[in-house]
């Protein structure tokens, strides 16, 4: 990422974050109690906030936040229901726009945005443009595990509905890289969806990217385990789960569905009886903490990969804790330097499509 | 379901359930264990047993089962690492071939296997054979939800990895039948699984399927409620969630993995500390119940859809309980007579492929 320019109104020690304010399902007053949150917890984040000025002037004001936020006035918001295509050709007054722009023109080092995930993608493919040799970016979430961090990695969870061989041997390196970053990780474990560990059969394109993935493995530092199943997503066989946008979507949402189911059957226990609800308050410490590990908005934030520049999806509806974890992502994320660590791990493998037999796909995908 | 021929030994009134005992990881003593918890919970209960004469024989007669179990002596097992093609080339003296072939001869309502589930069902479908006018069968699952029954059905969950619209229109139509026999819903909600409830995007197959599906839907006397979203599965949006068996199976282990980790992570939460400890005894009634309804034990029992006759595919995991709750289920359905009523659902409903723009896609399904 470029350097902050000096005319920034915030203070330039302070590592920047571009926040949209709109567009989520809670509206720009989540979104600024969510900064608050952040802003007290980590003094060297500063934000540029985009969206109505009289209206995000009120909120910030009311959070003693003024020094802390500059305010792009942007008009205009993207609805949930809004086709991609037409914020693309007519969105450059809309909050979204002005908070990707704000990483485009290197004043801020990471963009953070709650609204429509298919046209903060689109926007984001077209402003900040694909990194050199990436043929689809993807969307990476973090997925809470046994594995000593608490997390694994999950990619593509939505960016595009399909991924050949070539995609998803992209998607193993960039996730691969964002454990290293993001996670820590010094040779994170690779894995890749399926049906099943020893299947015989499966979609080709999956045999295909297993033998690519570990042709380049060694080279790439990482460990490739193979297949996996649905079931390891949350386990400690892996921590880069890789695999095409509409399963990863559909696996994202059953699990954050199957966490939620529970959470709410262990509530009913605890108020079905006098005894279940004394107990409830003398296990209040150990249901806290069991409540924030599988809390889905502790890991909000998924964050798109294979752009030139860094861009956190958070939730819909998120609340101010979720605003608040997303923004600490991608602070965290600015602070390692990954957009530029990303883009030189890209660059540096061999593309596969330099083999003999990829270059007619590769061919097809740079068309 | 042919009635029961007078020579069978188990006693005629009796509805006959064919098992395979082997295969399974726990072994055929699992197996037993959980026919006699399910004969002990139900008299009316007889069991075709089948796999090595001698071993099983000692085991039923520990368990005092003589009376209420054939044995049909097969020397060979199918394990979870054979190929299906293999198996149905040379299978012929597996308990699992003898197992579907009960059901083949009438001799028994419903088969049950532990085992691999490619063989089973590359076995079911070359022996039973599908039923008219159905391309590909399906797996069928319960899965908890919020639902008054406490469960939806979804399908496929892995019997094909891939499933055109003509595929996805019969899969609605199967799980909307086997909602009401096996769940007694009179007028099912069919949903079909998607990235997104308003998702412009989608693979075409998916667009496809929506409008034949809401084609049928009146005729077929169900509710087509639309797209629906991983986050819905476990929803009372719907009661019958259609995809494709890739998607399904990974979404399937997902919620799975997901529900172990959190009963994990829950014990945990309660060993913590002395006072969580004393919690916990306090809260057992409530905690119990929990359990119980998150148990993937107590949902045991894929069931395949679209063939001759009813199989139930247990985990390969499944331990007592396990076992006795997917003989329940095939009870269940041998009881309701599911099998024929499926089949009549199957052919009272015009095929999708009838309509002029499905008939090139219809003759190619038929080749």
């Amino acid at each position: 990422m470029a350097e902050l320019p000096e005319q920034n109104s915030a203070k330039p020690d302070r590592t920047i974050i571009s926040v949209d304010a709109m567009g989520g399902d809670l509206g720009p007053a989540a979104v600024v109690a969510g900064i608050a949150k952040a802003a007290e917890k980590n003094p060297d984040i500063g934000f540029i906030l985009h969206g109505p000025k009289d209206k995000l002037s009120s909120l910030v004001a009311k959070r003693r936040l003024t020094d802390r936020c500059e305010i792009r006035d942007a008009p205009d918001v993207v609805s949930m229901k809004d086709k991609p295509s037409q914020v693309m050709r007519n969105g450059q007054s809309t909050s979204m726009w002005s908070a990707i722009e704000a990483v485009r023109l290197g004043d801020a080092e990471v963009c953070v945005s709650c609204g429509n995930t298919g046209a903060l993608m689109l926007l984001s493919m077209m402003r900040l443009r694909k990194l050199p040799g990436v043929n689809r970016p993807a969307i990476a979430c973090l997925w809470p595990s046994r594995n000593k961090g608490g997390f694994n990695v999950m990619l593509d969870v939505g960016a595009d509905i399909r991924a050949d061989s070539h995609d998803l041997v992209q998607y193993a390196l960039m996730g691969m890289s964002y454990a290293r970053n993001g996670l820590g990780l010094a040779r994170p474990r690779v894995g890749l969806l399926n049906l099943g560990t020893e299947e015989h059969k499966g979609r080709p394109e999956l045999k295909e990217a297993a033998d690519l993935i570990a042709d380049i493995a060694p080279t790439a530092d990482f460990d490739y385990v193979g297949f996996v199943e649905g079931g390891d997503i949350p386990s400690d066989r892996v921590d880069v789960i890789v695999t095409d946008g509409f399963t990863g979507n559909v696996a994202l949402k059953t699990g954050e569905g199957t966490a939620a189911l529970i959470r709410e059957f262990l509530k009913e226990a605890f108020e079905a009886t006098p005894l279940s609800r004394i107990a409830a308050l003398l296990a209040l410490t150990s249901l806290r903490r069991l409540t924030k590990r599988i809390d889905p908005r502790r890991v909000n934030g998924g964050v798109f990969l294979g752009l030139n520049g860094t861009v956190v999806k958070s939730h819909g509806s998120a609340d101010a804790t979720g605003v608040s974890a997303a923004i600490k992502l991608a602070f965290k994320l600015a602070e390692s330097g990954f957009a530029d660590r990303l883009a030189a791990r890209v660059a540096s493998i061999p593309s596969p499509g330099q083999d003999a037999p990829q270059t007619e796909a590769e061919s097809r995908h740079s068309q």
